[in-house]
This record gives structure tokens, sequence and C-alpha cells, in this order.
């Protein structure tokens, strides 16, 4: 497995890695700088829905590794994403009901790598994220993965509820995680399902849970707040693991 | 909560700690030093069967943050160790069966920190540890707690088998998580219980794993090896937490 470098700098270099149609999570640019070539490169990002972030000379200054970001700086991501179809016919092609999980606001690329290793494992077909507000798939994220990026998909949305939305027309249902929520025990969770899963501090944001068909909270019995959100996540899905398997 | 210094460093400074009941992990010694100062550290250190190093003077300025060690250097304990009588008091004082989670071969100060926590949330009475080849209770696996350290007491023992045969007279039963046990869902987990965790590269060492009364996997669908120990440990503490639920 390899890791590829994250930070792409400089005008040409930034605008040659758009134009290789290679995965760009963020783009930072000098606010007030709107000359020909950052134009092109921001006619680029927004082709591709690029996450945009007009930045001072002194944030990019301290991004950069270089020190020759020309006032722009890209954050690549160190592995493809898949599109939800990807992740739906991975199900189709095993034979078996959707299992996805869904990640909102899970911004610690440890917490995502460990969520994808713990997928891989459950044998969930895949993960999205959304767009903002999220770690894209990089290094630290692959390598806490412990190599299962390299098998199960993630996919990255614009807009999460929408996408549960969607997916609901297809015959998922949704599962919320929360701490407020049903016991998990005492949920049916067979069937495509979507497993949705907050960030530790925040949890699942209400637009979200709003869409979601249930919500299933892990019993806590101890007097800390909450559970490590790779822990949760997998906690939940083999709970999800063991009702498919008891059918 | 307050994150001790862990390092202490110095003839006086060690010797000290030692006085003052300090809980030191470990003791690093220059390697054919036995003058009086040394002499007497040392007799302190095997009074608290303390682990020895004797090292180099490369090595201890490399451990060194003060530049000043004269030969001797200690790991203290952020935090107090508790003893294993303890942990079944607790156990006790809520009119529960034990629950215990015991960890070989953990390393990782952030897997001690995680596991810690979920076993708070999965209202464990608490964690054993084996004194050689394991972390002790340093600032980063406070942290990673989440400061279910301050709840959940976590107890060092110099032989984990010793203390499984122990606490097996006590009315315990001990489960060992082995990828080529059964499944989990499978087995009666209620009861006294002691959850006994490895190493993620080599799991639960065989002298331990011996000494248990069954040995649990989880079911695992992917392509990689194994799930992250503190997600494993999440979700076998859970399983025996549906079980003793659903009695």
């Amino acid at each position: 497995m390899r890791y590829e470098e994250l930070t792409i700098e400089g005008r040409n270099a930034v605008l040659e890695a758009f134009r290789a149609g290679k995965p760009i999570d963020k783009l930072f640019v000098l606010k007030d700088c709107s000359d020909g070539p950052i134009h092109t490169i921001l006619k680029e990002a927004r082709k591709t829905d690029t996450i945009l972030n007009f930045v001072t000379k002194e944030r990019l200054d301290q991004l950069s590794k270089t020190g020759r970001h020309q006032g722009v700086l890209a954050y690549s991501a160190a592995y493809q994403y898949a599109e939800v179809e990807d992740l739906l016919r991975a199900a189709e092609e095993k034979g078996e009901p959707p299992f996805l999980i869904l990640l909102d606001n899970v911004e610690d690329p440890h917490n995502l790598g460990a969520v994808i290793r713990t997928a891989n494992l459950a044998g969930a077909h895949g993960i999205i994220i959304p767009k903002h507000r999220a770690v894209g798939l990089t290094a630290t994220v692959a390598k806490t993965s412990a190599g299962a990026i390299n098998y199960t998909p993630v996919a990255k949305v614009t807009n999460l509820s929408k996408t549960i939305e969607e997916l609901k027309k297809k015959g998922l249902w949704f599962v919320c995680a929360d701490m407020d929520g049903d016991s998990m025990y005492q949920l049916n969770l067979t069937g495509p399902i979507g497993l949705v899963v907050g960030s530790e501090g925040e949890g699942v944001s209400r637009l979200v849970k709003e869409k979601c068909d249930m919500t299933a909270s892990i019993p806590m019995k101890g007097n800390i707040d909450s559970l490590n959100v790779s822990v949760a996540a997998g906690i939940l899905a083999y709970e999800i693991v063991r009702q498919r398997m008891m059918q």
C-alpha cells in the first residue's frame, strides 16, 4: 500500500492535480487574489465541487510545507472515493441486503480509519461521509484502517440528508446512533440498513437525525459521557451483524 | 483532572519518588553502575517490584528530557493503580457479579485508554494489566480514557495467569478473545466473568489463554486481519452486557 503526498502547493501543481482528476479534499486560496491562474484554478475547483477556503497569507504560510505556495494550496485525498452506487452494487454482488455506515461530523482521521476497519470486518458494504466538516481519505485514515481502505469503499456526498432520502427510496432503513434512542437490543436492525453515527461532541446533526427511521442507543452504565466514536460504531455494527445472523 | 509529570530524572528525585510511594512503572539505570545511591535506589525498586532496565548511557540520554539523569531515570504512573481486591469489592458494592477486563500485551496507551473508557460505560468493575510488556497509566492513557480513569480502577499484576487462577477460585469464569474461538453469540457469557483481550499482533499469550474457560471470537467477514483492540474489546464487552440484560 502506498501513501501519497497530501499537500499540493503552487499554481501549476494544483491546476495539474485538478486536470488529472486527482481527488482534492480542500483548496486554500489567498484572500482577495483573483488573477488569471487563480481564476482558472477556482473554475476547476467549482467543477468538482471542492471545498474552498479563502485564507490569509499567514495561514497559507503556516499550511505550506515547501514555502512556495504562490497563493494556492490543495489537500488531495490519498485514496479514491467511491460513488454511493458502488456501495449498493457491492451489496448486490454479494447477494446481501445493503449495510452502509454513514458518519456525520466525524473529523478525526483516526476515527474514520478505525470505522473503515470495523466496517470491513463487520461486512458493511461501504461508508458514506459528507463533503463538509469531515476528514478526507488521508494517509492517517489509510493507516488507521489497517488496509481496509483498499477493500471497503468510501463515498463522499454533498448532503447527507438528501442521500438518506434517496437511499430510503431504494428500500434502505436508517438507524441513527443517539444516546436518547431506544436500546439497540430492542430494535429490528435486519434488512437493508444504513447506520448513522455522529461525532463524539455533537452526535448526529438534527437534520440528518430527522431523516432516520429509528434511533438506537447503546446501554451505558458508567460515569462518563460517551464511547469513542469508532468503538460505538463497532458495537452498533455488530448488533446489526448479530441480528442478521440470528434471522 | 490533573496530568502529572511522567519522567523523573536524577538520583535524588527518583529516590524521593520511591520513598513517597509514587507508582513507578519502569526504572532505567545505567549499566554497570553500582555506587551507593544507585544501590539504594535499586533496593527501593526491588521492594516495590518495579521493572528494572539496565541501559547504556546513550539510551538514558535519549530518554532524558532534562539531560541531567545522573544514570537513573524513572517513569512514574500518572494515576494510582488499584488492587485486584478493589475491583471485586466494586462489584460487590453494586450487588453485581464481577465483570473484569484483562489486557494481555497491550502496549499502546491509546488502546488502554479506550478500553478503560469502554469498560466504564459497559459497567465493567475494573481492568487488570500485567506488569511486564504493558503500558502504564500515563497521561496519554488518562486522556484517551476521557476521564474514565478516575472511575474505573486499573490493577497491575505480576503474573496474569496466576491472577486468573486465583480469581477462578473466587468463582469467576474467563473468556479469551481469540479469532479461532467459538462465536461469542453462542457462548454463555453471563455470571461472574473476566474477559481477556490480547494485542492486535499477537493476541493473548498461550499461557494466559490456557487458563481461560472459553475462547470467544467475533464473527469476521472482511478482507483484513483483525479489529482494533479497543473496538474488539468494546464489541465483546457489550455482548456480555447484552447477555446480562437478557437474563
